[in-house]
């Protein structure tokens, strides 16, 4: 069975700037999905436009990893998809964040940290440094590679220490960053991937597209998704796996709900 | 200079249960702020009913560390205060969660996970044993010391992997839990601490008391507190570090503030 | 195809304890290898008695995971193969350390610390806490799963921070243990894995066969073995990813070996 | 009371090479040591040629944090002396290692990896960027500083993930590389910073030298080192913290000292 994919695309300067429509004819989220299509990957897009930005309960259940690319609009996201999201990648579901995605509500959520950086479009060269090489997330790429033409981000970023960096980036005007990270949030594995500036045809280098359908087969949990997760279940006094009699004064009943 | 420290406390049960108030007739807060002073620290408390909770701007910008106990009423603490603590947090503050503030709205907003677990109030015996000899934390302390009377908290606990495992937890029923965790959260210290339930007298034991100092001194930061956390200054094409000439389509002018 | 699996067992209290000898009457290795045969694995055993204790170059070359149980005679291992075993784990095989090879030559050479614990012989009950739900190395397991009597091992563990923490286990006698801790090494993934005291049928156990599957899932890495593991190629100047001009003193000549 | 540093040095290339020996007529560590000596910090060094490379078990003990470069002569550090050096950081001391000793054995004794990187020595320039701000270790710095002549360090660096990023160099040929790494290995706090080829005046730079004097206050861990590091104690039934009765077959006395 294939992993099945969602672009998620902000879907803005494809619709109002000629030089992204020019780009990106069917989006960014469209590059990417065609991208990402193959034997092991099924993928489908969604967008802001759609209702409930497309991703509704139903849709994210059957979503394996979801891809996330916005810029303009992350204030026009809604606060309850933003959670309906969190709580799928806590319950397994796989999220890829792409470039200015940083400042999307959902990666903020779930770093619980700014996510800012230093940023300057000058169409500079970029030199992406693999760092863990034979991390699933690298396989088949060279030890580097070079987008000749993409937006700056420097350091600091404003971001938890990862569980494994796997990319670095060294910029023309004389900055580095942190391109690639992987976290687990839950049983969600999370990956950020700095590339894909709208005005440069970024999604269409096959090393970035390498990249990410690599990111999706290591973002993939196959564990079924986790039930009523942020459930605080109260273990009886009978029920402990050890026997004990309860001792002392008590705030609560047995088997009750607990506050929150 | 001493480190201030100020210990918020929900102030709840202290109040509307006789038990609680028995054991702490100075609040749980006001005892673990006695507990805290010494040469190095200074320390005072707020309370959910103060104006602001007690946590102006003013007040958390002369703030060092600041523990927070909550339990009852986690839902009562406004959503501006949680935001202004996080960010005195990510500019530098240090924070020490206590017990029931797993589910504290700060906590989870600074983890970006459900912080759950299962419990249990049964009075059982909880022994705590030191996983990181030597760590700062548990300076003084001996490989582990015990708690007669406390409520089980129990594994999977719905938290990132932390930067330090410092403490685990055995329970008389049966269950273990990650009781010391430390994290970083852009320049503060986070440590979540989990002893402490309000009716059973867990903030006049002498090893918890050395624990919470230790912390303190610990999360402090002696940094000056950075500003404009959040921010994502543009670095303009004449102001990189090496010398550009820019290139390309551009979305932005030189020097704007991009979007959000 | 399959994924290649070797169990290496040091057998020297199979062939000596009569106790042992009954309850592994094939050998641990070879318990363990008939449960680690599946559509997905394939394994073999190689033993400390074996020519080159069963781990020639070639051997390991064709291996994809090995998993290691010594006890009596880690000394008795010789330093020429640990090195061997750690070049190949560094080039991206696999390696599963099973209960007291946390003593194993090999463990300490890939870890950097002592990996001492405090233990106790005693048959009490251990019952083993998932602390990271989903994770792949627990699939298909409970919450926790009890071994009614097995050796005691204690915090502290004297192993660097793991990359996650999967496994937590609670003594009957009152300690704790992390059962179950993930590193990276290189291009390889280590897991190290607690139970399985030689004088108990803990390798019987369908919970511990479980994990010990599932573990070699995970451990392999399906990328071709790195080459040269250990190399510190030069860049010449005219092979700088960007044109510089050398300056300044030198020690070295363009493209020579470099001190090591 | 101050902190005890004592630094380190090859001491070669500064007795047979004159562009070194003009750069540093004190020895690199007699640079490095003068620059260390502060109201806080007393500095006093140690080379290769001393009689137990003047690392004896006392001057070790005494020793609050030691800083270590070498480059041409790795392999003429005794391994006694490495293994007492790795022993002293298993039990509190701290551990800076400087540029060309990623191949020191001690590091790559710790680190368990192979610790390689690509390399040029074209005198490029090398911009670090702060990637941890208000970290203890860039205290006072600004957010990126330069050194117009260095070697280059390129990633790959074979280092396993570390507690946390401090640092990342671009360079001017077209690489990057992590030049700030902390780690934890046993009760010791280990730095690694990258700057400082023999052939440039590094060492003489205001800001490396505030990197250093910093890093030697982050490294020291005040508690009494720790006695005994690496034993195994066996816990006797009768002092199980919990009471136990021993079951089942037994291969140790209680209280015995185990297998190593």
């Amino acid at each position: 069975m294939t992993i099945r994919a969602v672009v998620w695309g902000e879907n803005v300067h494809e619709q109002t700037n000629p030089l992204v429509a020019d780009i990106y004819p069917d989006g960014i989220h469209g590059t990417i999905a065609t991208a990402l299509d193959c034997d092991e990957i099924t993928a489908e897009t969604a967008t802001l436009q759609d209702p409930d930005h497309g991703l509704s309960e139903d849709r994210l259940t059957q979503t394996d990893v979801l891809l996330w690319w916005g810029h303009a609009a992350h204030g026009d996201v809604s606060d309850a998809v933003v959670e309906r999201v969190a709580r799928h990648v806590h319950a397994g579901m796989g999220l890829i964040l792409l470039h200015s995605s940083h400042f999307a509500k959902v990666f903020k959520r779930l770093m619980g940290t700014p996510c800012n950086l230093t940023w300057r479009e000058a169409g500079e060269r970029e030199r992406l440094w693999v760092t863990a090489p034979n991390h699933p997330i690298v396989a088949g790429l060279p030890t580097h590679f070079t987008l000749e033409n993409e937006e700056m981000y420097g350091e600091p970023f404003g971001v938890p220490e990862p569980l494994e960096t796997v990319f670095i980036s060294w910029f023309q005007g004389g900055e580095v960053f942190r391109s690639g990270l992987t976290y687990r949030r839950g049983a969600g594995n999370v990956f950020y991937f700095r590339p894909g500036h709208e005005t440069y045809p970024t999604y269409h280098d096959p090393n970035v597209q390498k990249v990410l359908r690599n990111a999706v087969l290591w973002a993939h949990n196959p564990a079924p998704r986790l039930q009523n997760v942020g459930d605080a279940p109260n273990v009886p006094v009978n029920a402990a796996p050890e026997p004990i009699v309860a001792r002392g004064p008590s705030l609560h009943q047995d088997g009750e709900e607990g506050f929150r």
